[in-house]
């Protein structure tokens, strides 16, 4: 491989500037353990741009450098800077996941028995033209399977499952998600389908109610109807709900929710009690979609837990066995149930575009866009 | 026995009205396994408070009835009916626990060994001249101690060891407890300094700074001053604390306390992470002295909960050995670690004349009363 590398790069600096720009890096050589991977397609999902922005102000962003080597600066308010003190002045890769093929590995028999393989990764920076990654990070697609439509194979896939082996774990009987269109939403109301998992979707928009009962979902609920509490209810007496999963976080869903399952617990409830029944109700905040402050209006009794949900420790406590079950499962259906769309397809000089850079900025509620580095 | 038994009854009408009286009762007939218990001293907390309220705007009370048969009625606002509509035209019997002498018992061992014995008893309204409860419900009190210094052995000393025992089973090193100069917020220092646990207190004023301080308690943090955040900040840090028992609620506490448990996790770590530091951070809202809103600001990233503590589905989670080493300890120290302090001693009567209804409606922060149903 004599080819040239090249990899996006997110840099605070200590005058509060945000830095976006492209750099030449050295070709990555494999440890024992490692493959390098050509990545052929990479999402960017909001929490990519979590890491890309971080805190920065992108109403701010300017453009400078050149056509193909476009650079992007934008404020970062001072209030911000605090917390992210242990990222200033360093250089902070971006891009949670990816696909692509092995082109070369090192000396150990998982990593050789890779090559030529197209694999998805998870970590470690995908916005790349060449990752070397460890072969615990990739996942073998099927042959028939692209790296276009394995691009999405971490992230929303396990995000997704993670949300139903929690349900069972902790003995609940059915979900409610928030934000449900999305493409996770989508991928959730696949999976509760296929495993036959009652499902209350919550969404906003009409259009979003349509595209999710077209799919055969029998539980939309659309969070902008006058009727919205009562129809949460009616859902929720229906399938017995108890657990939720929320990627908002800001405003009243959460509180919303929590009192929703209560009206409906406290119907078979013959005793009244001043501390609310007995039925333990629970929803985890699992992005932050809306940073303002989460609203609890608390009718919902004391038996009730609001938990941050973050991937990885989702997995932790899941244990190695049903990851790996996951695992083989989303290489399994990676077109159908985990199958994944995209607004647009742009390079990595595309994506660096201040037009770009302001869609991104603006978008709020799960859209998702495919990097393809090659080009 | 042939007393008359009287007993304090909280009902709440279909046309929105509340009324507190006393009602004369038949005597109790133990079954076999139950005691009848003459109520000498009975605690009235904000969770009795709960009971007897229920909801009803207790600036509209008004008193009836003799001066000997005190009858308190209040409306209830037409929002707050449907929750208590378990609850319209039943005689609810109310305060959670109390104790005095057994003198009476039902056939089994466990009943006859108690008779003449000073008890602490739980449940079933103690708000009683004589009450009838089950041998599991008594805890039997040293010989030297009174009624009216056991009257309290059960919801706050239990809570208070709960709190330490939910910290030892979900694995945090030290402790937060909010309105920390509260009859249990003084239970909860002792028996931290007794144990070896760092206790950090929070609490809104200087007179309750000194209380505190005066006890012997480290750390003393003052909500209303204005280095408040910076002092809870560096209190967690030297202590390590990362769980927090608020009984409070509403407002910014809850999150005030996340966020400063954050800033005190991020100082050690080295990579930055959008998602927030991996340390869990866990607040249990255990009251509802505020019953207003509860707003989370949240720089506390994804690793941790918020939820709801009710003793009752604590001591559950704890199984019972501990709880059997816990109520041994309640008995063996009630004048000690687990001694309460009450504003005024009142009789049944007393309890339900208009000026004593609306100072107890008045009450905030934890203030305790102590009924004597024999006077």
């Amino acid at each position: 491989m004599n080819e040239s590398n090249i990899q996006l790069i997110s840099t605070i600096s200590d005058d509060n500037k945000l830095t976006l720009a492209l750099k030449n890096i050295e070709m990555p050589q494999p440890a024992d353990d490692e493959v390098v991977v050509r990545i052929e397609a990479a999402p960017l999902n909001p929490s990519d741009l979590g890491v890309m922005f971080s805190g920065a102000d992108m109403s701010t962003a300017v453009q400078s450098g050149t056509e193909q080597n476009p650079v992007i600066t934008a404020d970062v308010p001072a209030k911000a800077m605090p917390a992210l003190k242990t990222r200033v002045g360093k250089a902070t890769s971006v891009g949670n996941e990816g696909a692509g093929t092995v082109v070369a590995a090192g000396s150990s028999a998982a990593a050789q028995a890779l090559i030529g393989k197209t694999v998805a990764v998870i970590g470690g920076g995908t916005y790349r033209k060449y990752h070397s990654v460890n072969v615990q990070s990739c996942l073998v697609l099927k042959e028939e399977t692209t790296a276009k439509e394995g691009a999405s194979s971490f992230v929303n896939p396990l995000t997704a499952l993670a949300m139903v082996e929690t349900m069972r774990a902790e003995g609940h009987k059915a979900i409610i998600h928030a934000a449900a269109a999305s493409n996770l939403g989508q991928m959730l109301n696949r999976i509760c389908m296929a495993d036959g998992i009652d499902l209350i979707n919550i969404v906003r928009k009409p259009e979003q109610e349509k595209l999710l009962t077209d799919m055969g979902a029998k539980y939309v609920v659309n969070s902008s109807s006058d009727t919205f509490l009562d129809d949460l209810t009616a859902a929720i007496i229906e399938t017995g709900a108890t657990i939720a999963f929320d990627p908002i976080g800001g405003g009243q869903l959460t509180s919303d929710i929590l009192n929703c399952m209560e009206v409906a617990a406290a119907r078979d409830t013959k005793e009244y009690s001043v501390y609310g029944s007995d039925t333990f109700k629970q929803v985890y905040i699992y992005g932050a979609l809306n940073r303002g402050p989460i609203t609890l209006n608390r009718n919902f009794g004391f038996a009730w837990g609001v938990n941050g949900f973050l991937l990885f420790n989702a997995l932790g406590k899941l244990g190695t066995d049903t990851v790996m079950a996951m695992r083989k499962r989303v290489a399994n259906e990676i077109t159908t149930t985990f199958a994944s769309h995209y607004t647009d397809e742009v390079s990595l000089t595309e994506a660096l575009q201040l037009s770009s850079i302001k869609t991104y900025a603006k978008q709020a509620t799960g859209e998702k866009y495919l990097i393809t580095p090659q080009k």
